[in-house]
């Protein structure tokens, strides 16, 4: 990165430094998954934006139209999902080139609206423009009860780490798409479907919102070492990983389950004691699995991961800066 | 326009027939120029998207950053002054070629902040995303007091059509931008300036709709006979627009005014008998003038508008179709 190359975390830092969260409505702006506005005192609305650029989120000759189109609803659910709310209104702002068929944006509108059904969240705006590049650009609006909402701050020194599913599927699946076989292995293709279509974790970050247990959350866009990266910003704390036991699916290098984006999975800090409990509701609820991955430490102990070796190395965030 | 292509208008036709605006928290869903949603008898949130794209929308040849910045708030804010509501929050979603400079950036910055500030618009978030050409997407969400929320329906048959400032300044300072002039004369550096900054229209959009006498309203941004089209469909209605009556400033042809594009003044429908109260508040809490330009006609009359010889012609939407 030299000087006149820009990265997205400096560029939200100096946006950050130049609107002073002064509002009393305003409960948390810019610099968490989704901005929180208080509508009264039992209900606030998170709003979240994010796109998928082809060529660059994905790449039009793996992915098709309907895959685009779901994924792009889901990445914008999980930042829903992170807060512990309720995904509810979508807008959506599509750039299209000039050669784009009706085929194509039928195929799109397919994907998206079948994803938005799934949580019951309907699109009531957009914008169409004409550009070089296909993008879409999804603009979410949800809901909680104040009482449940999850932040990135809250994480407590002493709290464990835990993470919902498996990680490292996403980055795998699209690097075996790369390899351009023509056939795959099962556990293969269950990796390139969560490249494709991850499953964004809204029924459970509302179940572990809902539990009073959980002191911090993050959904995992940009790799577990970044994501926890936030953590440990937000709430000036260290952290230990033990990539030994990061859930990985068959096939699934530990390294790329700490490294890898588009996990979509969600990342909490809780006390060990409530783990247990957890566990069985999200289980019994939802069939997801969670992990304890770590421990938040104090700030002056540094970030690591421990190799499977037993090795403490320094946790770098290694995840997907969409810049660099 | 040929199979394969697709027009903005078609496509939201299609996706609002997959949408049915069934939830009763949905006043306005697709179709208007924000979402409305219901929050309490009291209150209505508004939300709205809007983009602007390099090459398409603007050439950097002619733009600056800070005046990309203004213009990607002010269309929004457009849109929310054309439902008569208080725009509150913004996210801007921006997508960066690999080259763009930290001086870009904040002047872009400059002017955003700079055109939210004017209207106590708080930035709340937003998304960082690398592409190919730069585009700056806004999602802006305002609010409003039902009784005061002003649609694109809502149009009765002998309602006078009013707009405010005066239309084809934008159109006629891009086409002086076009001639790379060293100078331009002070009226010609107006209507430039129309083109780079406009002035959306909110104190005046929510002073109509506070008065009570508007039955319907809409921004034009794709020009007067696009928009009046937009009025039209949705009220299944037509329309005589007298040519010599449009607003123009000096050196503005009619027929510019009639079809440019990105004048972002509003356009209004009444009964004659208020014109004059409405004229009379506006000028005194705003400065902006008004003008009556046309009628609303029975459907089975068709849309017109009346040449400066007085003969009748088909009014066609000659404006701003981002995809034609």
């Amino acid at each position: 990165m030299n000087k006149n190359n820009i990265s997205e975390f400096s560029i939200i830092k100096r946006i950050s430094a130049k609107f002073p969260q002064y509002k009393d409505t305003i409960i948390k702006g810019i610099g968490d998954d989704a901005a929180v506005i208080k509508i009264n005192k039992n209900k606030y609305l998170l709003y979240t934006c994010d796109a998928q650029v082809s060529g660059e989120h994905f790449l039009e000759k793996y992915s098709s139209p309907y895959q685009i189109g779901r994924k792009a609803a889901a990445v914008n659910l999980s930042d829903i999902a992170a807060m512990g709310g309720i995904p509810k209104y979508l807008l959506v702002s599509l750039f299209l080139p000039k050669n784009t068929t009706n085929t194509f944006i039928d195929e799109l509108y397919s994907g998206l609206t079948e994803e938005c059904k799934k949580y019951n969240v309907i699109i009531v705006g957009g914008n169409i423009s004409k550009s070089n590049q296909f993008i879409i650009d999804i603009f979410l609006i949800g809901e909680i009860s104040p009482k449940n909402l999850l932040l990135r701050s809250g994480a407590k020194i002493g709290d464990v780490v835990v993470v919902t599913g498996t990680l490292g599927d996403s980055a795998k699946g699209l690097e075996l798409l790369k390899k351009n076989k023509n056939n795959y292995l099962s556990q293969e293709k269950q990796s390139i479907s969560k490249y494709h279509l991850p499953i964004p974790r809204v029924e459970e970050g509302m179940i572990l919102a809902e539990s009073g247990m959980v002191n911090s959350m993050i959904d995992i866009s940009d790799g577990l070492s970044s994501d926890l990266g936030h953590i440990c910003d937000e709430n000036k704390v260290g952290v230990n990983v033990f990539l030994e036991k990061l859930p990985v699916s068959k096939g699934v290098k530990k390294i790329i389950a700490l490294n890898g984006g588009e996990d979509y999975e969600l990342c909490f800090t809780t006390s060990f004691r409530n783990v247990k409990h957890l566990l069985e509701i999200l289980k019994k609820k939802t069939g997801t699995n969670i992990t304890i991955v770590g421990e938040i430490l104090p700030s002056k102990e540094g970030r690591w991961f421990i190799d499977e070796n037993g090795k403490k190395m320094k946790l770098i965030p290694r995840g997907w800066d969409h810049l660099i």
